[in-house]
């Protein structure tokens, strides 16, 4: 039976500072359980509906870690989603280690993109464009984060995600630097190759002059109406699939 | 001085039957309102802080209507925002009127877009792209609830939003139907000219098949990695910047 410390210990890995001491995490709803129990992460537990069970005996099945059928009431108690008919899973944290990158590589750098919401839509554009790694600023939200984990919709399985010093390993990487800005070259004129470090900046400040000194090309989207600003996922979103056109 | 009764009216616009009844509704923050005030929306009512009004001075002069010099801590319990150190303002909900398209411009229609936080986004993106008219199926998210006019961050102000039955509607306009399906044709691969409508479907189910019969090009954005879907909002971007590459 599920214990009400254990519980406790699941509730309290939606703040950072727990996530950090216990080095846990969890997914919730069945999408995301599922992709978590395919995927190569530790699981520890693993709390489920009779919904999820009867939806997903043979992954059930291959389960070695601990399990417990609850009611949906204890799932929705134990986790963040308001409503969460199906599953919710604990897993390790995997150490942050520097990623083998290919010179013929496009991925992802984030310089201090804060929002949950906005880390969690762009893992999944990463995943939908076929992008394997992104590089995020160490002040940028926690991939650990359950908003971050939810609003990947499961493609954070699939997309790794590394915290670093930008400014010191960008350089390291035999890769351009393209930089999104306004008032950069329009986009939509330029000849891009899937190849290279697409750099998108905070919500507010946008690249940091720091950050900035490293790009090699900028990049602008050009605008055709009176929006001050496009959201960082939506512009993240339009700058890869120029960049998959080729 | 802001009477508790003023208050109180305001608080209910966050709900769509009150807005109904009031024909009113309101927008937040510091950018949502000076947006409004030079739109040609008829404002009631503008509660604002000493913040606003140092970087507002001309604005507020020129403003007719019932002006309330307010602490922060009043505009928060007026509005939805958690954090809103700046202004609130009331306005007339506009007439619901048929919009003029004419039948060389790019609009998108919405089959079913129910998350307020994607209307907004879009209505963002529509600005950004020069598309002055979003046609909406009558089960959209209301135009006029907070989190839209949120996070359209302004933009709300500069593009029509319709709503219509689109299966009676959609094919009085003289245009082709550009309908969001996956497995469409590769949107990389088409010649497309910034004519049309752009038909985006429900967050969960896509484009309805009573209203899919009306398209004329099914298209899809490619895939090059593992992800299921992208979400509306982020489909809508890169198809309207697909679109206006011409």
């Amino acid at each position: 039976m599920l214990s009400k410390n254990t519980l406790k210990f699941i509730k309290s890995l939606q703040q950072k500072k727990f996530r950090k001491q216990e080095s846990a995490f969890f997914v919730e709803g069945s999408k995301n359980v599922t992709e978590l129990l395919d995927s190569d992460f530790e699981i520890s537990h693993l709390l489920y509906t009779d919904k999820f069970e009867s939806e997903n005996r043979d992954l059930l099945k291959r389960f070695k870690g601990e399990a417990f059928l609850v009611t949906q009431k204890v799932l929705e108690s134990a986790g963040s989603f308001q409503s969460n008919d199906s599953a919710l899973a604990v897993a390790k944290i995997k150490v942050n280690d520097q990623p083998q990158i290919s010179n013929s590589e496009l991925i992802l750098a984030l310089d201090d993109v804060r929002d949950p919401g906005n880390l969690g839509t762009i893992i999944r554009i990463a995943d939908w464009y076929g992008i394997k790694h992104i590089i995020c600023s160490e002040e940028s939200a926690d991939f650990y984060n359950p908003k971050v984990l939810n609003s990947s919709m499961g493609s954070f399985s699939r997309v790794n995600v590394y915290y670093t010093d930008l400014f010191t390993y960008l350089p390291t990487l035999d890769l351009p630097i393209y930089g999104a800005f306004l008032g950069g070259n329009n986009i939509h004129h330029q000849k891009l190759k899937p190849v290279g470090i697409i750099l998108m900046g905070n919500e507010s400040q946008g690249i940091s002059d720091r950050i900035g000194e490293l790009v090699t090309e900028r990049l602008t989207i050009p605008r055709f109406g009176h929006a001050e600003s496009l959201n960082v996922a939506i512009a993240t979103a339009i700058i890869c699939d120029n960049f998959k056109r080729s």
